[in-house]
């Protein structure tokens, strides 16, 4: 076995990574999203499974250079995403699933904390990205407030995992007016919202 | 879409999952480790890669009632381990990986943080399940300190992710005299660790 410190590590994984995608074509930001989630679980099903949406990646970056913020469904999503490189852009990480206020807002209506977490986001007064790692019906919740007119993303990260409505709630953003990067299917988790976050500020960290 | 609460929804969610799962022959104890694996990154390539140690799911979970402690090697998974749960029986859930100490023994003996981090955990004065979920060098450190009779672990979830020393790490677990839960090959996550870690938890209410 090699002895090799982890930012060898990483960049040996890099080149393994680009090496194992061969010519498959894809546009360099996209890349290097791409590469960070498949870094992150080893699985090249995200190749076929991630969309975004036209300049995501840019408008993205514009947004956090502009000091947006990112709130997650998950502490997980919020342990993994690098707050301290956020900011440096003035944002910060939220994630309301624990929260008193939203426990009780969901049981009043019988809805998920999941999704009384979306409402609580919207009425931050900040520019808010939304990633978004385990809970279809806070993507549900998001859609409808968008509609509703209630809130307005800078970009949504749309990686629910698992069986249940999680196909279709992605369909949904993969249809809405807003920027995003959805693992489409039933792939995703914390761990891959919190890659794409990450990769999208070390991204721009080449670029300032 | 189907209106459904989460637990409404994780229910669904292993039905599926047994479903599809067909018939496969699977031990009751590792099934429902299995099964939360796979309701944590709706891959089913888990099936092939999870490897279990002879009755190591009643080791870990006697080990759990008899108050061990859980060590992991990312904050994501401490994140997502439920140590409300864990907390019943007086175990509590370490990660060193950000302690001053650990960075400055690391960069002293040219080492890396997660390895530095196992050897922290080698001298609690406690019982120790390590979840590995991240770093190679954190198994790799590990194995050499229970070689060198140092540590003796309760057991180890040996989930790291990743491209390089990742495979031979695990198969270092493979053949170690250590209860283990190893997901073979290039797969693995912080997610991964903490769902093994909740299914032995879960596994336990209905079994206490």
């Amino acid at each position: 076995m090699q002895k090799l410190l982890p930012e060898e590590i990483e960049k040996r994984s890099f080149e393994i990574i680009t090496k194992e995608l061969g010519g498959i074509l894809l546009d360099e930001e996209q890349a290097f999203v791409m590469k960070r989630v498949i870094h992150t679980t080893a699985d090249f099903d995200y190749v076929e499974n991630l969309c975004f949406s036209e300049d995501v990646v840019k408008k993205m970056q514009e947004a956090i250079r502009n000091g947006a913020c990112i709130v997650t469904d998950t502490q997980m999503a919020k342990a993994g995403i690098n707050k301290k490189e956020l900011s440096k852009y003035g944002g910060e990480v939220f994630c309301f699933m624990g929260d008193e206020d939203v426990a009780a807002k969901a049981k009043e209506k019988g809805s998920t904390r999941a999704a009384a977490s979306m409402e609580k986001a919207a009425v931050l007064e900040k520019e808010v990205i939304f990633a978004v790692g385990n809970a279809p019906t806070a993507l549900m919740r998001l859609h409808e407030l968008m509609q509703e007119g209630v809130v307005f993303p800078k970009g949504i990260i749309g990686v629910p995992v698992g069986f249940v409505n999680v196909v279709e709630a992605k369909e949904m953003i993969l249809k809405a007016e807003v920027p995003y990067i959805v693992a489409r299917g039933r792939k995703g988790g914390s761990n891959v919202a919190a890659a794409i976050c990450n990769a999208l500020l070390y991204g721009m960290k080449h670029r300032v």
